[in-house]
């Protein structure tokens, strides 16, 4: 591993944003983890336990704090902001327990991944009853037009995962069809939980469009970083075991670029590992060191770069307030974070 | 199979008065089709795919013709109706998608499941589009109303779905315990498909009341008689394997009356093969000639015909109409069908 020495970073001593928002926002989140909770609930008990199971895990609940921050920033009520960040959440941890089937994943958020525990069937089926929990808390708001986003959302957010499932092992993925599959997957829910905001502040429809394009772009760039991750660092960093694109062929950032530059022996090796998923213990190794050599994982953080900027270019439309300044702060945090 | 003679029935000479619905429906159903075959596109080519090797299949889209009727019934705007019919239409398609993989089903709709064919992980994610597709169509209708049923009816159906799991194999469940499964995981959206009509016919909430309860106990004696089939004739004529609720140690009317009367010897029997799944080729048959020793399923069909009774007595509160008349007929040939 001293091969990635390279691309190592120093710890950042800047203060985390997420965190300032977190603070700034406790009580508002509070109010949303209370939602949350009371919205698990159901006479069926597996449900409450699974649900619990993930959700108190924690995550870095970022959409919520998202929905919350951007309601707040267009002086919007509150009230209707906590119930639509948990639907918001609910969506999230639907498609992470769907996922987690999809994806036969060992572990999520440093514990071992629900369906493990509780089975692929429940994984499904306790997936659907929080996708149907959060529409159910969308109809109790009332609003048609968030309605209509977030359908919309979870629409994209599914044909995003059949594309991603079409491309995996494909080594004729084009980064175009990356970047739609993570807009799809990841990108389009962040847009969505931003674009809540200004609709509940009774905001134009420029102002939703600046804010979905703010939540757009920084979704892209977050999900590039969490791509380039996969391949840096030990387990404990980011919560999931490093290299689990790699061993389930999953064509992203700094693959594609590895794939750009590959020579003849190159791409033998990712049409053996990735392609034909024929893999041996020390082929993740490799693959950093093939990465190291062409600098992927660097050329993988610029790109994600080009979308902060795009993210930060659209937040200069929001009013000028301190939670403008602390969103512009998270797009900074979020290319440069290290879990 | 002999030993079942006794609970095989003549062929019935009556109209199927589905079959009439449909043709008097011909036209709307054509429409309701058209809105399936259009709202299944997407660019991401397997979602067609895999969802049209379902719908393509058929199935007896009686959900959808239950909506039109009950629209037609009460002069509603049958353009609504169409799309409502679809959205109701997906959400049973996706369940069904969800339900292979949890089920792990080898065959639906006389064709091999889908995701034996497409493998689970697609069955999850188009099961997810097209609940989410579900969704959109209502929000495009806009009615509040239709929305709350339709998501309540989905996050019900799926609290059913992870109650009827925790109930698998276990001989401790309840004849009140499976009622409420099949309550929840078939007759909700039964129930919810009518009740669309009359609020599309903008009627007060007693008609809407009505219309719910019938469809809400056709639904619950439709599903007894499918779980009663579960163990009678062949697998021609249903489309689906027999015996498939035994192999998966589902708790059933035809078992759970056969455990009432057990004496210790089955008791025993179905211990071994139900709550520890050790079962062996003979079984099926041995379950089957002990069902018909307690005659558990004309049992079964006798407790079908009591919510067959609840059925037509809320239908009676409907307008006259040959519709009506109709949906009557539908309730009978529901408990006395064999397929």
């Amino acid at each position: 591993m001293s091969s990635n020495a390279a691309i190592k970073k120093e710890p950042t001593s800047a203060i985390n944003p997420l965190e300032s928002l977190s603070t700034l926002l406790k009580g508002d989140m509070a109010q949303v983890n209370t939602l949350i909770l009371q919205n698990m609930e159901s006479k069926v008990p597996l449900i409450p336990q699974l649900a619990s199971y993930l959700i108190a895990a924690g995550g870095k609940r970022i959409r919520p704090l998202l929905t919350l921050a951007c309601t707040q920033l267009y002086n919007g009520d509150m009230t209707r902001s906590y119930r639509l960040a948990a639907a918001v959440e609910f969506i999230h941890t639907a498609t992470l327990l769907h996922d987690d089937v999809v994806d036969e994943s060992d572990e999520r958020r440093g514990q071992d991944a629900a369906n493990l525990i509780f089975g692929n069937q429940a994984s499904v089926l306790v997936g659907d009853f929080l996708f149907s929990r959060s529409f159910q808390l969308m109809v109790k708001d009332g609003s048609l037009d968030v309605l209509r986003i977030l359908s919309d959302a979870a629409a994209i957010i599914a044909q995003g995962e059949v594309l991603q499932l079409s491309m995996t092992g494909n080594l004729e993925t084009t980064m175009d069809g990356y970047i739609e599959v993570i807009k799809a997957k990841t990108a389009a829910l962040f847009a969505a939980a931003c674009e809540v905001g200004p609709i509940i502040g009774g905001q134009d429809p420029s102002a939703a469009q600046a804010m979905a394009e703010y939540g757009l772009n920084l979704g892209i760039a977050f999900q590039i970083i969490d791509d380039a991750l996969d391949y840096v660092g030990g387990q404990d960093k980011i919560g999931k075991t490093v290299g689990d694109d790699f061993r389930e062929g999953k064509m992203t950032a700094p693959i594609l670029f590895a794939l750009e530059k590959a020579d003849a022996e190159e791409k033998t090796f990712w049409a053996r590992t990735i392609k034909d998923k024929n893999q041996n213990d020390s082929d993740l190794d490799q693959a950093r060191n093939i990465m190291a050599r062409h600098d992927t994982i660097n050329l993988s953080m610029a790109l994600a770069r080009s979308y902060a900027k795009k993210a930060r270019m659209a937040l200069a439309e929001a009013p000028d307030h301190n939670i403008r300044a602390l969103l512009d702060d998270i797009v900074t945090f979020t290319i440069e974070r290290e879990f």
